[in-house]
């Protein structure tokens, strides 16, 4: 992708924003994406290329979120963006003269996204690339907590989105989401319903081997296993609550 | 290496192709130079540095191979391209006019291919680095897979390249080696001689633990195991044999 | 960082020393910016974030030391360069009106040195970004080997530094440290007290599973186990000796 976009313009400048996402995990790149585009100046390009659905029917689009650009599949990845920025105008990338060909069916990122990016960046513009889209981008479910009230009870629903290199499952759960001043001392969180603990305030709060929650990075709640590794233990785990009661 | 290059002149554009390929694993990274040229642009500088010969009497050469040009040791990590498209101008680099100094025995990407990289991209002709080399340059051994027909029955035999961070091991054995237009249902591989089974058309076809063959990224043939590590299994396998018969 | 530096002028060149330096793991981050800065032309701008401390009362900085410009924590982090060049000119970072605002409390490469960087590399001079500071800057407890000799005996007492990704646990003691002209046959390294043999000359040998000492990359001593991993054998060791008597 690199070299296509030298091939285009050798001046245009490149950042490798992460290529630490797993494959399949369209939400952790979701989030990190919408995690970045804050930093960056107005009228940045974003490819994204978090795409398991290569090779199948899923659209390929060029769209205006917020300040921003981006070029990626239709496939969820702008989930976030969407909730966080307005939506300006969107295409799919169905002119092929922007394509590198023959095009491959398993490198879209170097054979259109690349290609697409380098040319809107250059000399032209998003109509460009394909005929504007009216009906809606894809959407993840699951992707943004809820949060349900029962009387004085509290539910924060959210979901594991990746692990860090320690092992620490990191969620969509930040502090904000409980809307609450302080992180009350009586949250309680639960990993696909088993009950982990309260709410730590540093990694070495636990013997070795126990299993504890804290915000971490980002301030976003982290599961982890105190000198171990979080991820080998609840591989599967995707479902976490954060429960407490109002004073 | 980036330091020296931007001390020489700080607007080159360099760019970081890979850092995953393992140490002494010069048949795979010669393979993912060769895979990777095809989409920059002519003249393109690459320098390659797997490199476990550092310290002993292998060359370090410069060459022109094809639209693009070459930086680093006479090792085998040229092969596939010297294979691919056509020898050009090719020096030895002894001129150490052209070297950062003194030169370390260990760190020669830093020391010689850097600044003679650099050195190309502004002002020097090849010619400048060094005389010019007449005798061939090193080509791995079984780099390439062979096809071999015995009646109606055709072998393939490649080799293991390396893993995927899934510890999938990716051989060089691609759809194209079989010359069929089609995957034949009747083809079997084999590990180091022992069978894996037919190919599969995706991961999720077989048991947790077993082990597959299946054509991956780059329409490389590749061998898992389901929910598993190929590369923990089958630590030392390299001979990957596919068999068929012609209809 | 990269976003908020290109938000600031797009063609600052940004090269990306390394990503691995494990958090935490300040003395690693001192030997590995020590050891890159020679390779870079006068001038340029480091900046690093081996920092643990984020949020706490630790100094954010900005010097100069030797030919080159820092910006970062005041954490230990500049140990080795203020051993090995002169320190010139040095500032608190407390000049907001530089800082990416509001300034979150986990992300000061963000928020605080990019930005300082930024305007570094583009107009601002150094004492516009703080008052300047006369008092030492922190510096690391035994980040440097020490050598003590009894009679004959010499005593070289060093620390690991970190694990490269074999798992050789790399030291922060160099060929250089003994004093000799020759590594002397008769030296003997113990490892948390407990003796590991003599020095080897490569990795091949010993029998697997067996530890052994040699001289690796950049010189420096690494404890490596034969076809294993030492940083799985001693996860926790890090003091390192080196004994032998001269002739």
């Amino acid at each position: 992708m690199h070299g296509v976009i030298a091939g285009r313009d050798p001046s245009l400048r490149v950042i490798d924003v992460t290529h630490g996402i797993r494959p399949q995990n369209v939400l952790s790149g979701a989030y990190a994406l919408a995690d970045a585009v804050a930093a960056f100046p107005a009228g940045t390009i974003f490819v994204g290329v978090v795409d398991p659905g290569v090779g199948t029917s899923r659209r390929a689009v060029a769209a205006e979120i917020g300040d921003w650009r981006f070029v990626g599949p239709d496939n969820g990845l702008l989930t976030l963006l969407l909730e966080r920025y307005p939506l300006g105008l969107t295409v799919e990338l169905t002119n092929d003269t922007f394509h590198r060909l023959p095009r491959s069916t398993t490198f879209h990122g170097r054979d259109i996204f690349a290609p697409v990016a380098a040319a809107w960046a250059t000399t032209s513009p998003i109509t460009d690339f394909g005929p504007i889209i009216t009906d809606p981008l894809i959407r993840l479910e699951c992707a943004i907590p809820t949060r349900e009230q029962n009387g004085p009870q509290i539910l924060v629903r959210g979901t594991v989105l990746d692990a860090d290199h320690f092992g620490n499952l990191r969620t969509n759960i930040r502090k904000d989401d409980l809307m609450v001043p302080e992180v009350p001392a009586s949250a309680i969180v639960a990993l696909e319903g088993d009950i982990v603990g309260s709410i730590s305030t540093c990694y070495s709060d636990a013997a070795d081997g126990s299993v504890l929650a804290l915000f971490g990075s980002n301030d976003r709640l982290e599961i982890a296993v105190s000198n171990g590794s979080a991820a080998t233990r609840f591989p599967r785990a995707r479902a976490v609550v954060v429960t407490f009661t109002t004073a």
